[in-house]
């Protein structure tokens, strides 16, 4: 590297990188409809639409391998690929996965990982049809490429949310980040211990949310019998604060969500006051809890209710107002990213 | 891992790795005309079939940046995805990107990444329309999955050569493999001089075929045009013994190629002598060629020989014979992947 002048990525912010290095980008095909920008790129291909993404998981940051089966983390990069094409509200069809395996992997091991492919691509009805395996010098590296299908008028854009929609997520938040802070500190507690027996008990659901998240197929085809299309829709990837402001931030909009509305669930209240973390930080900021956040039309509200698949947490406001957390005592806080000041 | 007994990678042999992996792989979708094994996914969309690949770079093992220009690397990363799609005889048409991003890595760095992925895009005319970005502990790693269009009868899977097709290949071999040597020469000799400079004059043309290889849209739009349909193909990226081998494997047929008619450059020659590597070596083995490998019927000879963009090399025999590469004085040997024995 020659340049005199070097930035830290960290320095960018929050949405910083991506919105850099992808304005640069030039659309030359006529059937480009969306490039970089939303869960997935949309391609035209006349009635439907393609859907395409890629998603990159790499050990030691995405996951850690001294406590993640390998049958989970499989089914967990086939699930993550997947997601973003179903938060675009269409049906996933295919994926690619490209592997960087370090010398210390052995062929069982890649053998469990597959399984693990293949048994989420098999519930979700899709094909894993080809790959990459290249030599990696530190390390497992996975990525997901995945495709899917939609009639043009069906997909769901980050940018689509009116003042007034409502919004909404399926199950609950902050469960999977609970998941994580447990295994890594049985981890902490347990590495000098001959043979380890971590405790776990009462916890399984919160491991699981972590180790094996579900994509929410179920929610998008009620929504469908219903007659009901999200106005904009994101995977809940990187916490609700930071996808709520995304999608505000694509369609040019503010929001108002209530503290009290934000389902979590009991296990993750439990476990985030024996671990003295506050459970609407795991909530609002954890991340990875792989739900699709949607706003739908005013209108909706007691047919989005009667679903019982999904909570309402609040509006979309005019872009003025930004995008404000409501406590009981009716206190408005702005959310922030990876923090919300009071 | 709990496995009682772990199998080394390297065990399964040349191609065991991906058929033990791919073959517990069901397609359940009507829609995946071709699944593993080919360069390419192939995916019914009615007339026309969609091709979808994925390649991932990892550095230390794909590539190093202390001499690998990231300008470079950009564009290598898109030609190498693209490659994939063009040696299905289809048109590429959209990439995505998956980076994996170490800490000691700029911006200013990834800057010059996409600005080579760019310039590889605008020369295929293709679009980049996506990607993700993650953390990685271990340097940087680039997967880039790339969709393509064709009509179905044009698709040009690896296992269609017939007895007494000719073998074609575009350009020439093993320059990209000298181009990596003399680079990795440089690097050792200067590694503790303070002011490196190092020695390539005379050296530009191997240097451009490791660091900047050309995709061969030209020889697939010259083949279209003369009515020419391969019936076979494959990307030489493994190097031709290898890739001819699959080319067979898939077809159910043996090869003779002859060493005469290998195009090994005069720059690949000369430096080859230099570094008492043997030319032949380098072009059978030295993989990255990034060229492409084909069959055609024996009535194109003339046809295919006035294009004067390819070079005829041997035909396709029965199975029985195996894949021969014959000697000047008209000795046979048998090919092997990584080495060939007299």
């Amino acid at each position: 590297m020659k340049s005199k002048h070097t930035t830290e990525i960290a320095s960018l912010g929050e949405f910083g990188l991506i919105d850099r290095l992808t304005s640069r980008l030039a659309l030359r095909s006529g059937t480009t409809l969306k490039g970089a920008g939303d869960d997935a790129a949309v391609i035209d291909l006349g009635d439907d639409v393609l859907l395409l993404t890629t998603d990159m998981l790499t050990e030691g940051i995405d996951f850690d391998l001294s406590y993640f089966p390998l049958k989970h983390l499989g089914y967990k990069a086939i699930v993550r690929g997947v997601n973003d094409i179903l938060a675009m509200n269409a049906r996933p069809e295919h994926v690619v996965v490209a592997l960087g395996v370090s010398a210390k992997i052995s062929v069982e091991a890649l053998d469990e990982l597959y399984e693990g492919m293949e048994h989420a691509c098999n519930e979700l009805g899709i094909d894993l049809v080809g790959g990459d395996t290249t030599a990696s010098m530190n390390g497992l590296i996975i990525t997901v490429s995945a495709t899917g299908r939609a009639k043009k008028e069906d997909v769901v854009y980050r940018n689509g949310a009116k003042e007034h929609d409502l919004i909404c997520i399926t199950s609950n938040l902050g469960a999977a980040y609970m998941g994580l802070h447990l295994l890594e500190r049985e981890k902490r507690v347990l590495q000098d211990v001959e043979n380890p027996e971590p405790k776990f008990e009462g916890h399984e659901y919160l491991l699981e949310r972590y180790l094996k998240p579900r994509a929410r197929t179920n929610v998008l085809e009620a929504l469908r019998e219903e007659g009901i299309r999200p106005t904009s829709m994101i995977d809940l990837s990187d916490g609700l604060a930071s996808d709520l402001r995304q999608i505000c931030r694509a369609s040019e909009c503010g929001a108002r969500i209530y503290l009290e509305r934000i389902p979590i669930a009991r296990q993750t209240t439990e476990l985030a006051e024996e671990m003295h973390i506050d459970p609407v930080i795991a909530a609002l900021n954890g991340g990875e809890d792989h739900e699709l956040l949607f706003t739908v039309p005013l209108d909706k509200q007691e047919a989005v209710m009667r679903l019982g698949l999904v909570d309402v947490i609040g509006h979309i406001t005019r872009p003025e107002s930004g995008v404000i957390l409501v406590t009981p005592d009716g206190e408005g806080i702005a959310l922030k990213a990876q923090a919300f000041d009071r």
